[in-house]
């Protein structure tokens, strides 16, 4: 089945495991510049304008659509291991969820490793989350998302903020969270062309340098889920890491939490990267923003929608 | 005088230099990836939207500022030695021209050397130009723009339409145009941290791969500038190119064009790349604004503004 789509995620991820193979003394910076592509099987979204944020030194991106509920905010957590990966290279990904949601999306140029190891990334994500608190966003009305090690990110905030006594976000998007460093629950060795387990535990392992990777904050399929918010998990059908997040839909579900598991038929890892591109990145992006909108301060869509649908509302509420 | 401002561009230069001098070998792939991040030293230009564009296989991004005149357009062509540098390097760059200008600009992907040699750039460009005449603008209303390698190509397409019969543009930007393939008027060796005379006759002798230097496709110094619509030209105080700009000007004034050298202080190539960061950088897109507008088509700045600065016009005239 894999001829009823153009998989060009796929051929990049072909591509890169080659050259890192090819070169296996690679530069973290080589590294990095290669993967900066991963915006290059997205389409522009339409309408979509940004703006430099600077947060206290934190750099960030506002993707900010031109339909924009100004009580809502996403924080986007990208993904690339803690390693690679940038504000850039995510850009559009980001700017297709602001359309579909209908709200501003900041994407963080949180510390990378391994200058940086974790937790300097989750740090870096609760700085940006009080700043939005600070800009007048309801807590209710913050959906915290990423994918990848970004994934891991967002659903690790909720923990944090959970043991600083903070505010909970609304909700929360984990599209190919990683919750698996250890690599027991890999399931597409075979399919996966970029997330082998090698690849997975490798960059684990030097994130978190040491530290632990069972800790709630490092896999947050470790945290007692009982009192997170509504999740939503999205993986594909042929990536490695569809194992750990089907184990964290089964566990959000006994702990009782609203969680939806959307998985993507044959798609590789982070596979809404092709949004524009291939229809089921579209539909998880559309998926993803009829289901979070209900769930964001009890605003019905209906509302929402003839609220602000009309106005080109691009400030932020203060 | 270089405390006066943060050169994040001369940094970001002598970074370059040093890793390519340091790996010789370096591959094509990956002189491109590391010069993608020619856009890290912009700001995000606010306000403007970008759109995918596919020209018969030429794909290009329209960048589309709120306040958009649709009578007129901007076709750009990128830097890079017509090696490397794509849309996404340029793209901040392009969305200020068009926030300055108030009309969209169109960045074409042309095909790269050594892959595809001169002048397979130039015949993209063709392309790309009568592809907007087909959108309906009109020619007086088109301006031909790039920078470096793409400063050229924004000139020669000038004398590669009065080959074709086909309207010229109203107007030419050519930033930092690669004018000198021959490293013959070559001015700040000491200075200019990316653009030696050792990698500009280089490039030259990829992009060109045998064909002549001194055609005047190739360099449009060697062209018969009379009847060439108004050009503004401008070069960095401290770049290499900036004798053969100052050859150009004197060459465009004799033959009676109307011609404007704008040479900004101690800047380095393609100086503009640091607009938001740098106070030449923007002042000089503000003055190309300010200057090209009253030579399009007769229209006056202030008909112009008055007539259409209100409106959020966001589509070209059909």
């Amino acid at each position: 089945m894999a001829d009823r789509f153009n998989d060009s995620l796929r051929s990049l991820y072909l591509e890169w495991t080659s050259r890192m193979q090819g070169d296996p003394n690679m530069s973290i910076q080589s590294m990095r510049e290669m993967q900066e592509s991963w915006q290059t099987v997205a389409t522009e979204p339409l309408g979509v304008t940004y703006e430099d944020v600077d947060i206290d030194s934190l750099k960030a991106l506002w993707c900010i659509p031109a339909q924009s509920n100004p009580e809502l905010a996403v924080l986007y957590f990208h993904g690339g291991g803690f390693i690679v990966g940038s504000p850039m290279s995510h850009r559009k990904l980001a700017g297709h969820i602001a359309r579909a949601v209908g709200a501003r999306v900041l994407v963080i140029a949180y510390r990378r490793a391994p200058e940086h190891p974790f937790p300097a990334q989750l740090d870096d994500g609760v700085k940006a989350y009080a700043w939005l608190l600070e800009q007048g966003y309801s807590s209710d009305n913050l959906v915290s998302a990423g994918d990848s090690a970004g994934g891991t990110l967002s659903l690790a905030i909720v923990e944090k903020l959970r043991r600083l006594e903070l505010p909970l976000p609304g909700a929360v998007l984990a599209i190919s969270p990683g919750l698996d460093w250890e690599g027991k629950w890999m399931v597409n060795q075979a399919n996966d062309k970029l997330a082998s387990k090698e690849v997975i535990v490798g960059m684990g392992s030097i994130a978190f340098a040491g530290g632990s990777v069972t800790d709630p904050l490092s896999n947050p399929l470790y945290a007692d889920l009982a009192g997170f918010p509504p999740v939503y998990v999205a993986a594909g059908g042929h990536e490695n890491l569809l194992g750990a997040a089907e184990k964290f839909f089964d566990k959000a579900s006994a702990a009782g939490i609203d969680v939806h598991l959307d998985v993507a038929d044959e798609r590789q890892h982070v596979y809404p990267f092709a949004v524009g591109n291939d229809p089921e990145a579209d539909r998880t992006i559309n998926d993803f923003a009829a289901w979070v909108l209900p769930r964001l301060e009890g605003k019905e869509p209906e509302t929402a929608c003839s609220d602000w649908r009309d106005e080109a509302a691009t400030t932020p509420r203060r």
